[in-house]
């Protein structure tokens, strides 16, 4: 292990510590274009897959561990800072009881809308002003799960790279292409589309699983507790609901995203 | 409105309000048998229903409502007491920003596993010690979505009457019944059941979507870290895998609880 280039700090109190805490705070992620992910593993991972590194953080009641090494040589290769500090200090940065033993700052990626891939086996996700971080990254990690090429955040839709959404992404967000638009830009982007647009609506009578699928598919989802605005629906080639017969009279929007984009797997490649 | 029969408090710092904030922790929760639940129409329903209250607390901005009066109307015929305050001392009781104008202590109600409906229709969830009061939640409301008629908590599984999950579940877990019991009874429980047993497990390879599934039937699934431990997964008729095809190993549980529900429903109520 190259430790000779290693910083060590110990004072939760340093300077250097108070600046990257500020990252959790949506005003400096943004300014700074940086994020953070916590996770020996997760890390790795983005690594390998070549997110960029700015800095990683250790705490050395985990000195020896192989995969720390990986984590340090990475991000020396990529330029990116090291330093090794304490489990107390981790706790501070993390605001957790029991912190994980790395956690690294890494450089946010928006995808231009051109860069996502549009071929004919592509299932696309958009997502219309979604509000909760935790929903967000929940989704994320389902459309990684289902192998979707890339996800559309529509409108004002919390970040992506906010501490809550990464956590509930479970690593997920390294994993697939995120790109962001105005309900304006997403509106025009999608009479250049050239699949099918399908979305979820409460007043729709159309059980989803009759839903007519074929790829590449857009699937479209409204916020959390307003659904899709009608100059969205009017984008989508067919809407669908997810009957309910019970007293709620909704379901969470990461439980019906979820059911949406396995419907759509189903239908795709299930059954070839 | 029977206002004679209405306390009025304004101060922040009066006992009554930290006696009614102090159920906002599990430890007062459980010995005091009670619970919250913020929201007019979700406490109306609730009333409506025959769930026990004991205090209603709204503020005045919120006074000529009739949806108030009639709560105040079911909580004074059913004993309860009503306190009318500030929209200031109910962002304290509720923590948020943007408050409720009413909050409800509610009696917890536990179900004994003998009063579960087990008829030949039947759709009962088990859950293994589920951790993330956020998540219990969210599978309430699913579960009531799809009609299932009652869920067991299996083990240490986090409380269903938490300020957070009572969020989460959206009032549906006032129309859900809801029983608790050990994994040692949970097992003795399963072998007098009728029906057929199923549940989740990353090591199988049957396609949920081949599960053979009959009524009436319960759904198993696992902690959201470690899954159904073996002594579980033997109750299990059947144990089915939800395929994964990007870089993410698993589902958030409250995704694929809703899943397997869906899936549950599609089979026996959807082709009828």
């Amino acid at each position: 292990m190259p430790s000779n280039k290693i910083k060590e700090i110990l004072s939760v109190s340093n300077p250097f510590f108070k600046n990257f805490r500020a990252l959790t705070l949506k005003k400096v992620r943004e300014r700074e274009g940086l994020f953070l992910a916590e996770g020996l593993k997760l890390i790795i991972d983005a690594l390998e897959i070549g997110w960029n590194i700015r800095t990683l953080i250790f705490s050395t009641s985990n000195i020896k561990s192989s995969a720390l090494e990986r984590a340090i040589a990475g991000t020396m290769s990529s330029g990116g800072f090291v330093v090794k500090t304490s489990d107390k200090v981790m706790a501070s940065l993390t605001r957790r009881k029991n912190p994980q033993s790395a956690i690294g700052a890494f450089k946010q990626r928006w995808y231009q809308s051109q860069n996502i891939d549009l071929s004919k086996n592509a299932i696309l996700l958009g997502l219309d002003r979604i509000r909760d971080p935790g929903n967000l990254g929940t989704i994320i990690r389902t459309a990684d799960a289902v192998g979707a090429s890339g996800i559309l955040l529509i409108g004002n839709t919390t970040s992506p790279f906010s501490v809550e959404a990464v956590r509930a992404s479970m690593g997920s967000i390294f994993a697939i292409p995120v790109s962001r638009m105005s309900e304006k830009d997403f509106i025009s982007w999608q009479e250049q589309f050239p699949g099918f647009i399908v979305g979820t609506h409460l007043k729709s009578s159309l059980d989803y699983r009759k839903l007519t699928i074929r790829k590449p598919i857009l699937l479209l989802m409204g916020n959390e507790q307003q659904g899709l605005p009608d100059s969205l629906t009017a984008c989508c080639h067919q809407l669908a609901c997810i009957p309910q017969i019970g007293h709620t009279d909704s379901l969470n929007i990461a439980v019906a995203t979820g059911i949406m984009l396995y419907e759509i797997q189903r239908k795709t490649r299930f059954l070839i």
